[in-house]
C-alpha cells in the first residue's frame, strides 16, 4: 500500500488534501492524472448504467436537502455510531469495533453484526467479558452514546434549530424524493432506474486506508424501481451487471469476492443484500453494495411527506409502491481498487525492472503519449498531438531519451505511445508502441484516428 | 422566465429541490434531461480548457479544506455581507443592496461599488438620506453587522472551535494550495494553468432568480500561472478564449456584454477584471469573471503556510511568485444561460406554433431520437437505437403520431430524429430530420455512425 500511496503522490494521482497546511484529517485531492482516472471511472459507469442502458436515466440532486428527508430515511434517528471513551487514557472508540476486535482475537463467532446490538447489550458484553481499552489496557469506560454521522450546518443567518441542514450522507435519497418527477418527465414505465453520481459526507470516527474511507466521498448509485414480485429477479440481474462491469474494466476474478448477507446481517427491510468486495493491499474491502430494499424507502417518504408515491400500471391496471434494487458504488473506492489492481512491477529482458499501471484503456488517464525522437521534429509531432487531443487526453513529451519516456508513460498507465522520428517526415508513418506487450508497429499518420478509435473503443 | 421555469420542470431539466417536502430555500435538482445538459456543459468546458489545451491540466480537490486556507485567502476575515434588520417589521436586508436600490431609484450615480464601503459609511448614508425599509416603509434599522458567507460544520465528535471546518466558497483555493504539487507531477513549465470543476457553497442572504444564484453551486475555474510581466497579455488571451467558447456553443453576440471593471471597482490586488454578462429574461447577469489576480493568492498562502510557492525558471534563471489569471465560470449559471438562449417559439407554415430548444448539438441532452413509424417496426429501430447509444445519448420513442413525436423532441432540443419506416426494412435506409431546418434526408443505416460523427463533432 505504501508503494501505491507514494506513486499516487509522485505521479499526480492523489495528494494529501490541504497539504501545505499539514493536511486535514483523511482528505485527499486528485491531481492532474487522478482527476482524469476518476472522471474516466465515472464516465464508464454513466455509459454502461445510464447512456447505453435502455431502462435507466440520470439525475443530479442538491447535496443540501430538506431535513424531513432524513427523518423519512431514518438517518436522523439511527444513522449513528456507538461511542465510548476510556476514562483512563481518554481515547475514544466505537464500542461495536472494540467488541468485534475482541471476538476476532478470541476466535468467537458472532451471529449477525455487532452494530445491530443496542447500547445496553454492548455495555453488558464489555462488562461481562471485562474487555480492556485497546490503547492503555485498562477496563474503565464511559457509557456508550450514539453519535450521528451526518455533518450539520446552518442555512441562513441564525444558528438555530429551524435553520439546521445536513450534508447528505448518501445520494440515494435525492432519487427517492424525485421518483415521481423523473417518472413523469422521462415517461418511463416500470421497470426503470434512476442513477446519480455525486458527493456525500459522513462524519466517520475512524476514516482511513487512504481513499478507501473518507468523510467526503463520491457515490455512483442506481435506484431501480420494479414491480413487487419481480424484485429478486432484478436483484440477480443487477448483481451480475455490476460484476460484469468490473470485469469488463479489467478487474481480475481473484481480486473479487461476492459476499451475500445472511438473514441475521440483513437490514430489517431488505430481502437480499450482496457485497462485492475487492482485495486491497490492506485486505478485503467492500466495493459495491447491492440491496433489495423492497418498498421501504418510497413508503417511508410517502408516510412523512403525505405525497402519493405509488405507481399505476395502466396495462395491468394495478397500483403499487415499487420495490427498489440499489447497487451503490463508491467512486473513490473503486478508483482506488482500479489503481491497486493496475499496479505491476515487471522484470524485463536483461534484468531491468519497469513499473507499469495496467489500466484498462478506458480508464487510463492519458490514452496516447506523443514522443518526438528529437526536439527538431516538434512541428510534425505537435500536429499529431493537437489532432488526437480533440478525441483523447494525450501527453506530449520531448524530454529525455526515448526509453526513459516509455518508462514514464508505463508508470502512469498510458496504453499507447507514438514515436515520431526522422523517417516520419518522409514516409508519413509513426511507430505505435503498446504498453503491455511493448510491441511496436508502424502506422500511417492519416490512419491514426481510425486505429485508436478501434483500439480505445469501450 | 416563468416559461423557462415551467418548461424546465415539465420536461425534466430542473425540479425544485426536496419538492415533496415543500422544497428547501432556493435549491434545485437536475432531472433526467438537466443532468445531461449540465454534464455536456462541463464536458465542453473540460474539452476546450483542459483536454485540447496544451497549457492546462485538471485537478479535483476536496470540498473540506484545512481552515488555514480561508485565513490565507481572506475568506475568514472578509467574505461577508453587511446585514441589518428593520426594527419595525423584522425583515432582514443587505445594507449595500438597500443603498444601491435607493440610488438606482433616485438616479444617483455611484463611484465603484457600494459593497466596498465600511459599515459606518453605509449606516451614515442610510441615516443622512433617511432611507426607509423596502418592506414596511419605516426608517428604523438595527446596526449593520458583517455576516460571513461560509457554511460552517464540525468534523469529529465534539462541536468545538478546533473541529470547525468550512464548505469551500470557491474551488480556486484548492488549486492554489496544490500549485507546487501539480507543477511537480505534471512537469509543466510556466506559463501553465490548472482547472477544476466542482461544488462550492455560499450562505447567500438572498439567493434567487432560479438557478442563477443558489447557496450550493458548481464552478468551472481555471487558474493560469504566468510570469509577472506577461500577465496582461495572458489576461487578454483568456478573455478572448472565454468569449469564443461561448460563441462556439451558440451564444449570440446580442445576448453577451463585456464589462471591464474600472479602477474604483477593482479589488486592491487585481490589475484587471472583466465580467462577461448574459442577458437573462430577468436582465443582465454576470456569467464569467476573468481577473488578473497578480501574485496575491500564492503570496498569501506562502505567508500563512511558510511554504515556498515561488517558481524557478531554469532557462532564464529567475525565481518569482507567478501571477495568476483566473477565468471563473458558474456551471449552473451558464447552463441556465444556454437554456434561456436556446428557447424559441416558432410559427410554422399553416399557423401552428412549435417550441424549440435550439441547443448547440454538443449541449443537447439527447442527440438523436429514434422513432419507429409503427410499433411493428420495433426490432429494426431498437437495433439502431442500441448501436447509436454506444456513442450518444439517444431516446427511443414509439408513442403517438410522428408529428407529435417530432414536436416533443424539438421541445427538448434534440438536434436529429431518425424515422424508421416500413421501407427501411427493405431499402436499409432511414429518414433523418434536422431540428432547426426541419429538413429530412434519407441515409443508409450503415452510414449513420459516420454521418452523426461528422454532424456532432465539437
Amino acid at each position: 500500500m505504501e508503494k501505491i500511496v507514494a506513486l499516487a503522490k509522485a505521479r499526480g494521482f492523489i495528494y494529501p488534501g490541504s497539504e501545505i497546511y499539514g493536511g486535514l484529517a483523511n482528505t485527499w485531492d486528485y491531481g492532474n492524472l487522478g482527476v482524469e482516472l476518476k472522471n474516466n471511472v465515472k464516465k464508464a459507469w454513466w455509459k454502461k448504467f445510464i447512456q447505453e442502458n435502455p431502462y435507466n436515466v440520470g439525475v443530479d440532486c442538491a447535496i443540501l436537502m430538506n431535513p424531513q428527508t432524513w427523518i423519512a430515511s431514518g438517518h436522523l434517528g439511527s444513522f449513528s455510531d456507538p461511542l465510548m471513551d476510556c476514562k483512563e487514557c481518554h481515547e475514544r472508540f466505537r464500542a461495536d469495533k472494540v467488541i468485534e476486535d475482541y471476538m476476532a482475537e478470541k476466535g468467537i463467532a458472532v451471529e449477525g453484526s455487532v452494530d445491530a446490538w443496542s447500547n445496553e447489550e454492548m455495555a453488558n458484553y464489555i462488562e461481562e467479558n471485562q474487555i480492556v481499552c485497546p490503547s492503555c489496557g485498562k477496563h474503565n469506560f464511559t457509557d456508550i452514546r450514539q453519535f450521528n454521522l451526518m455533518f450539520k450546518t446552518f442555512q441562513g443567518v441564525t444558528e438555530d434549530a429551524k435553520n439546521v441542514v445536513y450534508l447528505r450522507p448518501e445520494t440515494a435519497q435525492g432519487i427517492f424524493v424525485n421518483f415521481k418527477n423523473v417518472q413523469r418527465t422521462s415517461r418511463k414505465k416500470i421497470p426503470f432506474g434512476i442513477g446519480q453520481v455525486g458527493k456525500s459526507f459522513r462524519n466517520e470516527i475512524t476514516p482511513g486506508n487512504f481513499t478507501f474511507r473518507t468523510r467526503e466521498f463520491e457515490q455512483m448509485e442506481l435506484e431501480f424501481f420494479c414491480e413487487p414480485d419481480t424484485d429478486l429477479e432484478w436483484f440477480a440481474y443487477w448483481k451480475e451487471f455490476c460484476i460484469n462491469w468490473l470485469k469488463t474494466l479489467g478487474m481480475k476474478e481473484e481480486e473479487m469476492r461476492i459476499r451475500d448477507h445472511d438473514q441475521a446481517e440483513l437490514s430489517f427491510y431488505s430481502k437480499a443484500t450482496t457485497d462485492i468486495e475487492f482485495l486491497f493491499p490492506f485486505g478485503w474491502g467492500e466495493l459495491w453494495g447491492i440491496a433489495d430494499r423492497t418498498d421501504y424507502d418510497l413508503t417511508q417518504h410517502q408516510n412523512v411527506s403525505k405525497e402519493d408515491l405509488s405507481y399505476f400500471d395502466d396495462e395491468k391496471k394495478v397500483k403499487y409502491v415499487p420495490y427498489v434494487i440499489e447497487p451503490s458504488l463508491g467512486a473513490d473506492r473503486v478508483t482506488l481498487a482500479f489503481l491497486c489492481g493496475a499496479y505491476d512491477e515487471e522484470e524485463l529482458e536483461g534484468g531491468d525492472m519497469r513499473t507499469v499501471l495496467r489500466f484498462h484503456p478506458a480508464l487510463a488517464p492519458v490514452k496516447i503519449g506523443v514522443l518526438p525522437l528529437s526536439k527538431k521534429l516538434a512541428e510534425g509531432a505537435e500536429k499529431i498531438y493537437s489532432e488526437l487531443s480533440k478525441y483523447y487526453n494525450c501527453e506530449y513529451d520531448d524530454r529525455g531519451n526515448i526509453g526513459k519516456r516509455y518508462r514514464r508513460q508505463d508508470e502512469i498507465g498510458t496504453p499507447f505511445c507514438i514515436t515520431y522520428d526522422f523517417e516520419s517526415e518522409t514516409d508519413g508513418c509513426v511507430t505505435v508502441r503498446e504498453r503491455d506487450s511493448m510491441e511496436q508497429e508502424r502506422i500511417k499518420i492519416e490512419e491514426l484516428k481510425a486505429y485508436f478509435e478501434k483500439k480505445l473503443e469501450f
